[in-house]
C-alpha cells in the first residue's frame, strides 16, 4: 500500500500543519533553506520512494521564491520515485495574469501551469482560482476547492445573514456572490464603477437594493484594497446599516491594511491561504481556516474517491 | 529581412547596453517592474513581430527574481510572435545542482533548461558553464563562450605572464587551469586539498613548482572565496612571489569580500557576466567586460556563421 506523505514548503507552514493533523499523518522531514548565495537547497530527509506525496505551498509573496522551492521540490521528489506528486497550491500566484489584455502581454498563470507540469506534478489541488478557466491550464487533473461555504459558515454562525444583502464589488465577481448569496439565502447588489468621461473621477452606482440593510461583500481576493474600501464607503453613503467583507485570499499588499482599518468595514472575513505575517493581524481581519477542508480533500483523493460532496448540497 | 533586437532584462543592464553598442544596435524598448504584491510586470514598449530577438539576462542573485523574469520575457515574445527568441545567459545560475551528489537531490540546473526551453527559446548563449554538461540539458542549440582567452589578454598585456605559474584551486578545475596556461604558455599546479582522518583540519598538497613564481589562480565562479583565500594563502606558504586570482563569475556572496581584502591575493580579475553593486567593487578586484566578446557573438549568430572563430588560434 503506497504511504500518504505531506511536505510543506515555506509559504504556510501553519496552514500545512493544520492540514496535516486533520489528514491524520506528520508533516513529513525536510529541509529547504538558501545557499550562501541565495539558490534554493532542498533536503528530503526520509525515502519516498513509491509513496504518494502531496506538497504544499502558496505562490504568495515572495512569489517567484515561492514558486521557485515548489519547482525544485516537484524535480526532487521525481527523481527520488515518488509515485504521485499532489500539488496543494491553496493561493495560485500570477493568476491575474491569465490573458493577454495588451499587445505583448505575457501569460504568466499558463506559464506557470507548464513549469509545475513540465517539473513533474501529477495532480494540482487549487483553491478559489481567480479565474476558473485556470484549470484548462493545466493537462493533470486538477480538483478546485471553493471558499465560500466556510466564509458562509461563518458568516451564519455568527447571525450575520439575517437582513442582509451579498455585494459584488465590480461587475466581474457577480457569479461569486450569487454564489455566497445562496448559501446565506440573501438577495445580492453589485456596485458597477464608471468612469463618466476621461480624466473624471469613477461613480459607483449601486445596482440592487442596500438601504437599512447590512452588506456583506465578497471577493476571490484582495490585493491594494482599493476596491473594496471605497465600495464599503458608497455601500454606506447608499444608506447600508453596517458592512462586513470577505475573501478567500488576503493578499492585502501596500497599503491595504492601513486602507482596511480607516474604511467603514466592521469586520474582514479571511481564509489561511495565505499565511499573515504579524503585522497584518490586526482586530478587523478574522481568520478562519481551510485546513480541515484540504485535508478533506487529501483523504478523499487517497481514497479515490470525489471531492465535490465537500460542496453539493452543504446548506440543503 | 528580419530585424535584430536587443533586450535588456533587470540582473545585468550595464553588461547589455556593453553588448548593444558593441553590435551596433539600441536596447529594445521594454519596462520590467513590480506589482504591488511583488508579481512581475512586464511591459514590451515596440513591435517584434517576426524579429530575431536577443535576451541579455543573467540568473544570478537574487536568482529566482531573475530566472521568472526571463521565463516571463520569453513568454511574452513568443505570444508577439518573435521570429527566434534568443537567449545570452552570461552567468547561469542553479549550475552547480547539476548532478544528484546525494539521494533526493534535485538537479535544479535540468529543471532551469527545461523551464527556459519549455517557455520557448529557440537558442541559447552561454559563458563559462560550471560544467559543460549543461549544453546536454539543452535540446535547443547553445553557443558555449569561453572567458578565459579575455582573462589571458589581461594578463598579457600586464606582462603578468612571465615568470607565472597557473594554479588550479582544486583538482576539479584542472582542464580550466590548463587552457589559461596554454595561453600564457606557462606551465600549471594544482592545489590538492585532503583530509587525513576525519575531524581533522584540510592540508593544502601544492602539486607543481611554485616557489620563486608568480601564481595565477584560475576558477569559473567565485562565491564565498573560501577555497580561493585559502589556496593563495598556501601558495605563499609555500614560496610564491605574489598570487593573482581570476574568474569568469564574480558571485561574490557572503564574507567573500572580507575574505579577499583580509587575503594575499593581490589582484583578482573578473568579468561583468555578473554585475557588481558598488560596495563589491573594491580596489582589489578589476572587472574586464565580456561585452565585445558577446556582442561578436551576437552578430555571428545573426549572420549564421560559426562562433568558433573567437575562440581558435586566438593567440597563435
Ligand atoms: N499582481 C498583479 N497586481 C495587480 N494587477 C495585476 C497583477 N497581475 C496582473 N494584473 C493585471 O490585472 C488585470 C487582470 O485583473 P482582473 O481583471 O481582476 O482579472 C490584467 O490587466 C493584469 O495586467
Ligand atoms: N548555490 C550553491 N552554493 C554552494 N553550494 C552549492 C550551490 N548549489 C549547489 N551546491 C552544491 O555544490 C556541489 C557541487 O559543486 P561542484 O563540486 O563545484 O560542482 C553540490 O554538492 C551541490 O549540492
Amino acid at each position: 500500500d503506497p504511504k500518504l506523505k505531506i511536505f510543506a514548503l515555506n509559504s504556510n507552514k501553519p496552514l500545512a500543519e493544520k492540514i496535516a493533523e486533520a489528514v491524520g499523518v506528520k508533516l513529513g522531514k525536510t529541509s529547504v533553506d538558501r545557499f550562501s548565495d541565495g539558490e534554493i537547497r532542498i533536503n528530503i530527509e526520509e525515502s519516498i520512494r513509491g509513496d504518494q506525496v502531496y506538497i504544499i505551498q502558496s505562490t504568495s509573496a515572495p512569489v517567484n521564491d515561492n514558486l521557485m522551492e515548489l519547482l525544485i521540490m516537484i524535480d526532487a521528489l521525481r527523481r527520488a520515485s515518488a509515485q504521485t506528486i499532489n500539488v496543494v497550491i491553496p493561493y495560485y500566484g500570477y493568476a491575474r495574469q491569465d490573458r493577454k489584455a495588451r499587445s505583448r502581454e505575457p501569460i504568466t498563470a499558463k506559464l506557470v501551469a507548464d513549469m509545475i507540469e513540465k517539473a513533474g506534478a501529477t495532480r494540482i489541488i487549487a483553491l478559489d482560482l481567480h479565474a476558473a478557466q485556470i484549470q484548462g491550464f493545466f493537462d493533470i487533473p486538477m480538483d478546485h476547492l471553493m471558499g465560500a461555504p466556510l466564509l458562509a459558515d461563518y458568516f451564519i454562525e455568527h447571525h450575520l445573514d439575517e437582513d442582509s444583502v451579498v455585494v459584488s464589488p465590480d461587475h466581474g465577481g457577480v457569479t461569486r456572490a450569487r454564489k455566497l448569496a445562496e448559501f446565506l439565502k440573501a438577495p445580492i447588489a453589485i456596485i458597477d464603477k464608471r468612469r463618466p468621461r476621461a480624466n473624471v473621477a469613477e461613480v459607483m452606482n449601486i445596482i440592487g437594493e442596500v438601504k437599512g440593510k447590512r452588506c456583506i461583500m465578497i471577493d476571490d481576493m484582495i490585493d491594494t484594497a482599493g476596491t473594496i474600501t471605497l465600495g464599503a464607503q458608497a455601500l454606506m453613503d447608499a444608506g447600508a446599516t453596517e458592512v462586513y467583507a470577505s475573501c478567500t485570499h488576503p493578499v492585502l499588499s501596500g497599503p491595504a491594511i492601513e486602507r482596511i482599518a480607516n474604511s467603514p468595514i466592521k469586520q474582514l472575513i479571511v481564509t489561511d491561504s495565505i499565511n499573515l505575517p504579524e503585522e497584518k493581524k490586526i482586530d478587523k481581519i478574522t481568520q478562519i481556516s481551510v485546513g480541515p477542508l484540504i485535508g478533506e480533500a487529501i483523504r478523499l483523493i487517497h481514497e479515490n474517491k470525489p471531492v465535490s460532496p465537500l460542496f453539493n448540497n452543504r446548506f440543503s
